[in-house]
């Protein structure tokens, strides 16, 4: 077995109302930051998988994410395994 | 003027207790997912910029960073100017 160390990148999709995002845009607006929009939340997850291989810790991490760290729903994620 | 795509990865500190990822990490061993641990949990922001350079968008995100977006004082945060 080996370790390897992955990370997630969990953005909500195209399309879905990021409220947060939306507020702090506005926040940052009101500290004269005008030059920044678009402004989009998600979440960043770093994690240590035990596997055989590169490609079974990523299949076990997708596992994870569709189960349970993200909302296939409405969120997208990308996995990178090092 | 010129629009960036800007990301920053925020993440806690070393040291700094991560309750949301220790919480994530249990509720995964408990669909016996027992091969993911170490569990951290930090934000992934996307945003767009209008700079002039490069280097000048780097330096906004930089200030909104440090003002609001991320907490310097248990977070990290890693930025991204494309």
């Amino acid at each position: 077995m080996n370790k390897y160390n992955g990370s997630v990148k969990i953005t909500l999709r195209k399309g879905i109302l990021d409220v947060q995002g939306k507020t702090v845009e506005h926040a940052l607006n009101s500290i004269e930051l005008y030059m920044i929009s678009n402004v989009r939340i998600g979440k960043y997850v770093e994690l240590t998988v035990e596997a055989d291989t590169p490609e079974i810790a990523h299949s076990i991490v997708t596992e994870a994410c569709k189960k349970l760290i993200a909302n296939p729903i409405i969120e997208d994620f990308e996995i990178i395994i090092i």
